[in-house]
């Protein structure tokens, strides 16, 4: 609950943090510490749908991975972080430039870890939470990912 | 409960289906009934993870929009859909070549509709479940659309 | 997200709030504020399960009854508010004499509301959070409650 | 997903449900197979809300336990299940003379296993679906229930 990470940790999660899908997405890490990180994407329409709000995929995505990558600051480096499920409510319709994300550590452990993120719409210079998430989570060693679990 | 939806709106809601954020991640429609959705993705590598896993955000975005697409099945056609929530358990990682979403709906209602999706994972020519959904959604006619609801 | 709500409402939310299955319980009212709601249980041998800790269903009780009379503080008088769907994470096991849970509205609306209720293990006079709820309501004018919605 | 449980295990099982809370709450066992319990309770007054429909906390309650009961029937006798967290979708106000619920495992696991809760309202003889749960359990073995996990 307590040391702070090192900056060389906290500058590899924020560089790991855009790879495969989420670089795809364009989310980008922001602000890491321990127990606690934010991400930021700038919209683009391919980030929209059907009625030009942003996807609630968007939004699911960005609360998942963010909140994965809070949990990383709380692990050991040789542990991997996966989701076991997770909850989003979508309190309002995000129209703006950009999402910001930010992930909080709500119960830390060695193997189950709870966050909670919530992502805020942008838009003319104000911030609205537009979606709030629960996210359950699992540190696993590195050397058993791949077995059943 | 009851009638069948009508070929020409199958095939708009299968056309439909794919745009904004969905046509990025090329999801694609695969079967429309009344009530049921299913829809399909063909993994590239910028639809996994760190680890090589498809990324959850995938499975969730498909889990949340094929199950709004099951709603609009159910609703007159002047009537938009909207996710109020959502929650998604990942059953085990998945990291086969395609990815089949069904959605189900198990709560028909005016305003309020209740979907479950299922993904699951093609890999080497068999199918696993790999993640399930419970969604709730709204169904809001168009011109209340921008509303605060 | 403006007036406070009467003396004579809070007084009449607070008596209300101890009915039928929730009496059973034991829980009752503590403190009714515009989109706030405490309650409390004194803890006995029958809110326990086989292994001693407090039941994760007296959690899940006071969790969604408590979300839904803070909602009762956001909406006139003749509207009536039931329960779409919650989510409840259980962050630790509970064991203590008492419990408090504090519900709030993060979204208010006219039909559908949004509420978080943590629940909080009084033991040796520390408390200690042991749930956390997110939960959708709806608020229903008490004429219409018995149509299919 | 293989061997059957034996009857004293499933005797011990049903005998094992209905205690604590569980008990207070009249709520008992019927059926037990390997990754499947079926419980039932028969309505009493206190059972209700303020409405007169039975109360969400009754079947969160039985959706988490009956879950619990049938994860308990996939693991050693010296594991003992934890709900992490669930989620419950109520479809329809219930107001009949009993509920039966039934839990399915979805997802077997040496430590984490998923269950399924169906909540079905009895009255005038027929049955409606009334809620249903997507519940996260963690068998724990029993030395370590008290470890911080």
């Amino acid at each position: 609950m307590t040391a702070e990470i090192s900056e060389e940790r906290a500058a590899f999660l924020a560089r790991d943090y855009s790879r495969g899908f989420i670089k795809y997405c364009q989310l980008e890490a922001e602000t890491v510490k321990r127990g606690f990180f934010e991400s930021r994407v700038r919209i683009e329409p391919h980030h929209r749908q059907q009625d030009g709000f942003i996807h609630a995929g968007v939004m699911a995505t960005m609360a998942d991975h963010t909140a994965g990558y809070a949990a990383f600051t709380t692990v050991p480096e040789e542990y991997q972080i996966l989701t076991i499920e997770f909850k989003i409510n979508f309190l309002r319709p995000a129209h703006g430039d950009a999402l910001v994300c930010r992930a909080r550590i709500i119960r830390e452990g060695k193997q189950i870890i709870i966050a909670e993120s919530e992502v805020s719409d942008l838009a003319d210079g104000s911030e609205t939470l537009a979606a709030k998430a629960m996210v359950t989570l699992m540190a696993v060693h590195r050397d058993r990912l791949t077995s059943k679990g």
